[in-house]
């Protein structure tokens, strides 16, 4: 149902799309089969492809080539797919979308060289690209998706953590990219400077709320929507906006503790979801989600009349109200 | 002995390696107490720093200013310890230079997320430095490094693979790093493009060599010398010079295929070393080497009168004739 209003709103991009989706079948190629395996699966394994779909509207604010534009989406959707299959080392997840992960369907040493040959690829279509602005963008993208890894590790279960924490870790782990997508589009469709910008803080705010939205469905869905455990991020110590606004509630106190050493209980995990869900703390989460889409809603509005403005509204509204 | 004689040969520039491995240090430095400690692991294992004195070296013959110097040496010694440690997750290598590797000490999810986070702060340097022709030397060096990698899992224990391939591996694995920290110290002190040049293919010469003679060293050295059990390079897979010059020998052949199941006794392993041994392979792998290390010394006698040119020579002569 979800993924139909999707498809919908993807639907007069699909052309486009299918040559983004071969183009990284291409770039995924190895002589090695078990990276040719491993990559396969993870493409397979879809997502939504916003970061590339965000690159193509944004350039069709502009001088709209698609031999081009292919060459921003198909890095940017490469940096994201390699940093998924290092995170899910680092969380030990076993299900990414009700699908086994690299490293559960084969090991962390499979996972990790993946990971890095996905990693080399993207770094491989960014050193060809001549436009140095497109380049410098891509280049500190790399660098903060690297350094938001780092920064998720450090962070994990530690307890000394507020707000602002939560922020810069989901700015680099998610907002940074969607922003540069949406500014990479325009940059290379030769959008003006004023325009750029709004394209670009347009995807900062929505990677914001998608990030968010993201957190609460972890506490808010079923198993079955998630493809995974819901309460999943807390169990593998990633402390998420809901469980800060529930600040020193002992009980969920108590669970990180038990998490950090591994032995809760499935009783613990129910419990633990009953107590969020019920909180003010997930309305309090999807506010400040709101509170990040009304801004790229604004942004729109600040871009010139075009049929696209539409579509991103559209999609700005559909990702703040996701259920998957 | 053999460390003796590596620390006279730097002895002058002692107090700007200092320089650099104090940087290094801060570079290193996380919140994560798991990341600080098995970095400091890598970097009090040492090494030869042959990269940052190739850097300080070759920018001698120019306007030398170890501020700056330090930007270029610093990352590219990141650059080759985020490998050291991924490569160890790779081969599944226990011990390197006597001690643990982090992967031994750990396990293969902290030396990929240490590796990363070394990369990230790599990378970090890279993106920060202005000249563009610094950064696309650097940039690219990451692609190769990262693609030397790929190209090392996709070789593993492939039997329809000749010296050609081996060339194309070790000249990623090794020789471009090397290349670069030539050329990059060169470039940085404003030295004139025929003697960048000359640095540069230096560099890649030197390490050629380099790497045949470590491959030679890893049949040759005893366990102790080597710090780890010899002959360990073939039982993970990595067919270099020696093997493939012997190519064919039935014995030999046999023990790859037991290697790859991962059934090779002791026995077979002291028998596969005997062979190797006293086989015409190691003198001419020997001969190979000392051909790039002949073709590296044309280019220090083509660089101008400088005190530095015998401290090249030296350095040179010192890495194709070492024990370790």
């Amino acid at each position: 149902m979800e993924k139909m209003k999707l498809k919908l709103l993807y639907s007069d991009l699909k052309a486009d799309i299918d040559i983004i989706e071969k183009e990284l079948e291409v770039a995924l190629n190895s002589s090695s089969h078990l990276i040719n395996d491993a990559s396969l699966h993870l493409l397979q394994a879809g997502g939504k492809r916003i970061r590339p779909v965000f690159v193509l509207i944004s350039a069709k604010f502009g001088q709209y080539n698609i031999d081009q534009v292919k060459n921003i989406a198909v890095p940017l959707e490469l940096i994201h797919s390699a940093s998924l299959v290092h995170d899910d080392v680092i969380d030990d997840s076993d299900l990414r979308r009700g699908r086994h992960t690299v490293k559960a369907q084969w090991n962390n040493r499979v996972a990790m060289y993946t990971g890095d040959f996905i990693f080399a690829r993207a770094l491989e279509y960014v050193t060809s690209i001549e436009n140095p602005r497109v380049h410098q963008i891509l280049a500190k993208t790399m660098v903060e998706i690297c350094n938001g890894e780092v920064i998720q590790i450090e962070d994990k279960f530690r307890n000394n953590q507020n707000i602002k924490d939560y922020f810069r870790r989901i700015k680099r782990k998610t907002a940074l990219l969607i922003e540069s997508s949406c500014e990479l589009g325009a940059v290379v469709s030769g959008l003006d400077d004023k325009n750029v910008r709004h394209l670009k803080q347009f995807g900062y705010f929505v990677g914001m709320s998608y990030q968010i939205v993201d957190d609460i469905l972890d506490f808010t869905a079923t198993d079955k929507e998630l493809g995974k455990p819901a309460g999943s991020d807390l169990l593998q110590g990633n402390i998420t906006l809901p469980i800060l606004l529930l600040k020193d509630h002992p009980t969920i106190s108590k669970f990180i503790e038990s998490a950090a050493n591994g032995d809760v209980t499935e009783q613990q995990r129910l419990e633990m979801l009953h107590i969020v869900r019920k909180s003010d703390a997930i309305k309090q989460s999807i506010s400040i989600s709101n509170h990040y889409l009304r801004k790229a809603l604004k942004e729109v509005d600040a871009l010139p009349n075009h049929p696209m403005k539409k579509k991103l509204r559209d999609i700005a509204l559909f990702i703040g109200k996701r259920k998957f």
